[in-house]
């Protein structure tokens, strides 16, 4: 953002659907204060006082994203899995508005199937899927780009559910990260898209059942993903209409 | 499309809203049988017995986008200007499935605020506009392009709508052509899109009260598109699903 | 190509460096009649009457590639490696200006590093490599494309060379085949490119160790990308200058 | 750049042909001290102390690029018309390299046609020009890009040179701006390309004979240009090669 402030904070709001952690003990033992907590605390400390951090979660009034709370929102990250259904389709409009409007939003995961994410790529989001905990090797293709910046080549995790090819989703504007699995298969992983005035990065590490956010090589992709998202000043913050415009209106 | 036989007929279904020619004299004075049926003729004129081309419109029962007429599809050409929230969003779910399943689109001028092609795309669709009747000069900047083929550099259209930048659309996956008027806009009025497995092409030239699609050179531009976005026979026209595969599934 | 009239072949030539085949025995016994004798085998096999096919060699006057030859070319495949710098720049400039003008170009495995890919890409188009036989598996991305035609999910491949991320070269127009290998590396391997009037195919496999030339999803993917390549009768075979256009001259 | 540090200044060289101005004396009328001249104080008037600029122009001993300019320079504009033959090969290869490596490069106007442009493009980045002094209206198409910031829209020159479509050059990897002419003809005037870890940015505003470099807006997109093509700090500044890769070497 050639424009922005760097001694204006970042607001991120980190949103969970926080069902798994409530519901599941090997959940919660991996995240005791939620998958949100741990993605939250790890944007602080990677970005400091260049952003400030809130949370927000599917069981709060109007799933804790008001309009007020996104207006004031620079970056979104959104992680939904079991109770992508339960997320009011209210809420999902002023959601996509938002991020037409120039908000931010970093897809996590399973949010491929999100109603938010599908209503922003026009597509089904489909994959193939595996939870066998595999080892993933996260690939950087462009390593240029802000999203790569400190991340080792390739990151190493350990175990993690299998996704793979092929992810119905349009072509992305900018191909970051590929994965490969223990099993063979590929996946684009890391992947930037521009709709409206908004920025969407989808990361695909991230299932439940592993420590994945404690990761230090994904926080630094999900630190430098929400730099990378957040809108320069000049960004309105406003879906545009369609004026008429007089011959010579611009004289 | 490598593998299609030329000898198979792409066959074409053109909708059409039909409503402006029903109530206005002016527009029924320039297509006496319908907008639709003037763009049927022009695709059949162009290419003879490569494509079978039919009609449908609003007003017929599922506004004749029945699920077998889809299946039959092969590229749909979509005009709507006045009543696109009378389009029933079950329809807009059928065809919206299609297009990801292989059936090519050819979203027409004012489509570009259909519900369909704003579900395919994700964004706003907005624009600028100005309906003065001025000239519009249609520019080839991808001359290798399919639908490029044989269309003159540029096509002049002596009055027409304006449609103007800034057009709220996803980067297009090709661009093909971009329009300037005689006001001094530019548009980006040729784009294709690729969305699941099926071919999106967006073109600007089509307002209801000239007769643009009488002008040989856009009826060649909408032939080249219909060639263009038939699907091949190896594009299933079912929309994936996630399935769970198997460690070494594949050997 | 939405104009080719499929009744007339696509013209094309297989170049050959035709070093290794010469030099040493284990590749003779793989492609006795040299590897390009074995690429062009598959398209005529693949393609049959829809091509006319020839070869020409890096020890050809001219390398083969006299002007006369490339403007009776419709696509020209490419593999070179260890003779890259052999290839006279004067040919190089003869071939680029050829894609330029539409001839289409598969460059296959090490040609990555060609002097004329080189040239078409700007771009070092450098990789990671190890060449220890283990399974690589080629994973399609883009299923509707249509140089995935017929093609398996994903090509098996028992034994080849490592290549890997990160591969130095602009983004892809199209990206079509991810591969991984046994050791855990992921690679763009199957990539197009628009340059010019001329369509690029980028393809991965193919060292001369090893026997992939003879793989039937191999075969097909080059006979795909033949197709694919091909120039629709449109394209002018010439690259454009830059004229001085008065005003009006379109009028 | 998400990571850059705002306090330390992007090193910006600015670099002239240098001829028109010694040998016309309209051109010297509008750039007493040469056209770099005014393109240097333009960046740094907008940019103050976050850039440190100084120029160097074709006259000088290896055109003022000694590998150590270059090693110490982060952004690179270029302006060349009438004398890009007179570029030597050795700076052109060094400057491309340079490039990959990652250092920005602003090709301004007629640099379309430069030594380095073609070679980082690979294309003949021909047009169609008149020089008749027209209108040229510059639009934006990518609102929420960074290069648009703060730019009026459209962009009003009252005169300068025509520069029509066809643009022969690779499909953008981000289109910011579209002009159209009096005359009526399009270009695509703003165009952002990456390529190895370099970013580049085309601008046609700039003509010779016209004030352009003193346009408010012009200097405004050059500025945010200058911004947006900085490599951060984590950009290697090397091409990279093609090592050997043992398995498991990343364990």
């Amino acid at each position: 953002m050639s424009e922005r402030d760097r001694n204006v904070p970042v607001r991120v709001t980190v949103w969970g659907e926080n069902v798994h952690e409530q519901q599941e003990e090997e959940v919660r033992a991996l995240y005791p204060q939620g998958m949100h907590a741990a993605i939250a605390q790890g944007v602080a400390a990677r970005l400091g006082d260049r952003v400030s951090v809130r949370t927000a979660t599917l069981q709060e009034p109007e799933h804790g994203l008001t309009q007020q709370l996104l207006d004031d929102t620079d970056v979104l990250t959104w992680w939904g899995h079991i109770a992508h259904d339960e997320v009011d389709d209210a809420v999902v409009d002023r959601v996509h508005e938002a991020v037409l409007g120039g908000m931010g939003l970093l897809a996590l995961h399973s949010a491929h199937y999100s109603k938010v994410f599908q209503r922003l790529l026009g597509t089904s989001c489909s994959l193939r899927w595996r939870n066998e905990g595999e080892r993933e090797l996260v690939w950087t293709v462009d390593p240029a780009h802000p999203i790569a910046a400190g991340v080792a080549q390739p990151i190493v995790i350990d175990a993690h559910e299998m996704y793979g090819e092929h992810f119905d989703i349009p072509a992305p504007d900018e191909l970051v990260f590929v994965s490969s699995f223990a099993g063979g298969e590929v996946f684009r992983g890391g992947c930037c898209f521009r709709r409206g005035a908004g920025r969407i990065f989808y990361f695909s590490p991230g299932d439940q059942d592993y420590p994945i956010y404690h990761h230090p090589d994904v926080q630094r992709v999900i630190a430098n993903a929400v730099q990378w998202a957040a809108p320069g000043p000049h960004v309105p913050r406003a879906v545009p209409g369609s004026p008429m415009a007089p011959r010579g209106w611009f004289a």
